[in-house]
């Protein structure tokens, strides 16, 4: 469909599609909180409000149906077969034992910097990106006249000076220059000199941040936050740590799990034994998953607190690659078909040397986000794991994990095949909802200024959380009757999906802009016309434009759209 | 309907309705595994296998479409308005101070006893009935012909020496009898000399305990693991405990949501005012939650990690009652309407002086499990909480909960009401997912031992993980094309809801037996007169019986029952 979005025309003030227009849609309308935002909110943790609840449900019910109930939509597979997949619900504290099959104890870690002066902790590989945002580089950078690009420059003391006394003293109070002026000075002004006055801009700010008295163990970062001296960076496990019993001690440490597929992992056998399910098959599940970010940003992209929809693929070593690439084609026309269609929207394949060890091949389904424009983050990942996994708990629960399949191996003289046993290999396509919600917000929203909304949000009719909204035109006449029916006809229809509002109030240019913002895709108004001849307007949400319809036929049409 | 489950008649053995041939069968199909099962397995908690993880799926569905969708199936609430409900999505992790203001912190403990033998943790309350269940204690009544209704009896030295020597060294290596024979029979003998040789049960197991040099502070509670001695009781949270962020000092101290119910209370505000909801309106919630049991048991009924459906209704404080009544009887009709309807459900109004300080009222839905036949068990508890929660967090955060209600007050002189500002009250429906699950599972378990089963699930078709079976007769002369086209058909009328299984092996008796087992309510056959004459055979499960009917009305008529 092409994009309808008309281009402001009237003189009243547009809205920019930024990062902060779009998250002040998400408070106001009730698609996303903070968590426990009357306590000062939690680092890291977002609530999801009425319309964001029913938004990230219809995503998550999406893929359910498109992935466990109707795998790859009815497509057969590479082996020319229907696709078969079964659900899992596992928990989210497992066994330690889990974590160390896994790798997660030993190398799941982030490197770690904290300020000496402001305590502050940081992801060592965020540090630069965030200081590009730091509001004390950024009033630097204009008082050097350092533009972005400029990666040397002429240190001028006399501007230094004057910094450090005004804008530094109050946006980078950590610093050394501002705390240790003379000291600090006098080290600036003997290193610029000795570069025959040119410094580089990374040396610059490090010899600002360093205490002259340390600098002999190595020049610091600076401090995003406060301009002071990072530490070198030191390892960081990222699993949230608990105790299960009473007793808590080291032996009843368990974590929370950072990923739902390792609870397929360690069920395959049970799933196997019980099930009926022979390879080719896959095990699927959603559910929270927790990492203990050092630096949660960018809104519900990097969070604390977060949920995956999981697929994990079994299947021969030698049909694998084929696997990978079905499952890595579909998946991006899946988010595809959500209306995540344009430009911003890539599958990026992982270069060879950045997989893991493990991994024989992987690729990202990617988004192009406000807060990582012109670049791209990842929604989903498509990973050939091998048989890593299996033979990680095969290893070390010395519980067998390979399978014996009936349908390979030479033929007998009876003319059946002997049989092979294997350990399967893995296509783990592995998505996540919260940022798929993310990107449905970002891609949805459009500004609009000809609008009274002055923004409307295009979600896909299948996602939107306001199926339909019934809009008797006056609140009186016995419009409401019919409205009350027809809303009632609606309800029975698309009312499992979604909400259907019944709204007499307000003028209907109100009721609509409301529903703009709320991205309800069809807006049906009844009017003095309904009642002589049994018709109503139908309102397009991208589009703006109204139709006469029978209002027998709307629950139809709606339906057609939505389910 | 009738119950039409046949008397055993056949000589083969039957199956007994009991808590292990209910766990077997759960493990056999696939629809509970004990937790990282291959590394021993982690005490309290469950994850669910494929047929597992549907029924929870349709039992939460039915709950999210029956309380947030269409909530109390359309009906009118005591003010004879539709019942309002929105969805919300909160964190399991919220900021520490909302567990300071629910109470959680300083009151949510459990007294909590230990071995001071074995080490092991009990719950205070559950000792003297886990004691019933101990093997040692078995043993002891046995050996000393106690019934089960005896409380007192007549110490008999021989008999303690020869049960000590033998049978209690063995099943109670702890025991002070077992451990310091001498010392303690001879405290024995004495007290139950000054009794004129008569001793109550329970102090005499206390007496068989404790180490003689420490009687002095008290007899001790035997321990039903090993039968030693059990310390005083001391609190200990339930709360499981974990730190946000890499420092993880006392500050970064952070818990495991006991509730999903506070993640509601703490964003009433921002509700109201992005929603547009007025009071009367509920807001509903499922999710994960963890309480860190110091004895968890009773399969999946008490365990450490599990998952709730929680609706908070917001009413004004002169209704309260009125919505109180409404929704305890609603949740009564509903858990009927799932297929627990007869003797083994029972709504359980909490005696008054058993009630919360804070509570008006309150009463459980209750099922009576086998382990807790003849009593029950809860399912979901209805509770009027009135205003605790939100003047708590009122109090704790500082930010005002009211609501200013512009439906009541006096009349201005403009005919309008003045508006009343107020804290509403609330009416809590409290469920808890995995205890609905097994009730079901305990309810739908019915031996019969004229089916090639033994045992037939019978699942209300709502919830049934497979909704139907089409089975071609034979794997051949057109059949299996035909049972193709149906199973599409069936695919896209309730694939969305449950399993089709298209299945071809096996005889058919094989085939019904597996569904019966899966609780598959209807299994369609193709047979050689399906080709000439386009019928089928239905078979119902609880029946058994078999109809015949035209095939394109199978999928109307499986359509008509499971959705």
């Amino acid at each position: 469909m092409a994009d309808p979005t008309p281009n402001a025309s009237s003189s009243s003030p547009g809205i920019t599609k930024t990062m902060d227009a779009i998250m002040a849609l998400c408070k106001r309308r009730g698609f996303v909180f903070q968590a426990s935002e009357i306590y000062g909110g939690i680092n890291g943790f977002w609530d999801y409000g009425p319309l964001g609840a029913l938004l990230k449900k219809n995503l998550r019910e999406a893929w359910w149906q498109d992935v466990v109930m109707n795998p790859a939509w009815g497509r057969k597979g590479p082996d020319g077969q229907p696709v078969s997949v079964v659900p899992l619900d596992t928990c989210i504290i497992q066994h330690p034992r889990v974590w160390e099959a896994s790798g997660h104890i030993a190398g799941f870690n982030d490197p770690m910097q904290t300020c000496r002066q402001c305590k502050k902790l940081f992801r060592a590989d965020h540090v630069w990106t965030m200081l590009e945002e730091a509001p004390w580089l950024v009033s630097l950078r204009e008082a050097f006249s350092i533009s972005a690009d400029l990666t040397t420059i002429r240190f001028d003391p006399g501007l230094a000076q004057k910094w450090a006394g005004s804008k530094g003293k109050k946006l980078a109070p950590g610093m050394a220059l501002v705390r240790k002026y003379t000291e600090t000075m006098a080290t600036l002004t003997k290193t610029a000199e000795a570069a025959s006055g040119n410094l580089d801009v990374p040396t610059l700010l490090k010899l600002m941040a360093t205490d002259p008295a340390l600098a002999a163990q190595g020049l610091a970062t600076p401090c995003p936050n406060c301009g002071g001296d990072l530490t070198e960076p030191r390892q960081f496990n990222l699993m949230f740590k608990t105790y299960v019993g009473a007793a808590a001690t080291e032996d009843d440490v368990a974590y929370l799990r950072p990923e739902t597929a390792q609870g397929i992992f360690v069920q395959f056998k049970n799933v196997v034994d019980t099930s009926r399910v022979r390879v080719p098959f896959g095990i699927a599940q959603t559910g929270k998953a927790f990492r203990n970010e050092v630096t949660p940003r960018n809104f519900t992209f990097r969070s604390r607190e977060f949920e995956q929809m999981e697929l994990e693929f079994f299947c021969h070593p030698s049909e694998s690659m084929a696997w990978y690439e079905f499952w890595r084609s579909w998946r991006m026309e899946w988010w595809q078909s959500l209306g995540l269609a344009g430009d911003n929207l890539r599958l990026y394949d992982t270069p060879k040397k950045d997989l893991a060890h493990y991994a024989q091949a992987g690729s990202d389904v990617e988004y192009r986000f406000p807060f990582t424009a012109p670049g791209f983050g990842e929604l989903e990942g498509v990973a050939h794991r091998g048989s890593f996994d299996l033979t990680q708990h095969e290893k070390t629960s010395g519980v067998k994990q390979d399978y014996f399949d009936t349908t390979r191996g030479e033929p007998l003289p009876n003319g059946q095949p002997k049989g092979e046993r294997y350990i399967p290999h893995v296509i783990e396509p592995s998505a996540g909802l919260d940022r798929g919600v993310l990107a449905i917000l970002c891609e949805a929203f459009t500004p609009d200024a000809s609008r009274a909304s002055r923004v409307y949000m295009k979600f896909h009719p299948r996602l939107a959380p306001i199926k339909a909204g019934v809009f008797p035109l006056v609140n009186k006449d016995g419009m409401p009757e019919v409205a009350d029916k027809l809303a009632a006809d609606l309800q029975r229809r698309v009312g499992r999906f979604g909400l259907v509002e019944n709204d007499a109030k307000q003028s209907i240019g109100k009721r609509y802009a409301r529903m703009d913002e709320a991205g309800c895709p069809f807006c049906v108004t009844i009017d003095g016309d309904t009642l002589t001849n049994q018709t109503v307007t139908l309102r397009h949400r991208d589009s703006g434009q109204q139709e006469r319809v029978a209002i027998d036929q709307v629950a139809g049409l709606v339906a057609d759209k939505v389910v």
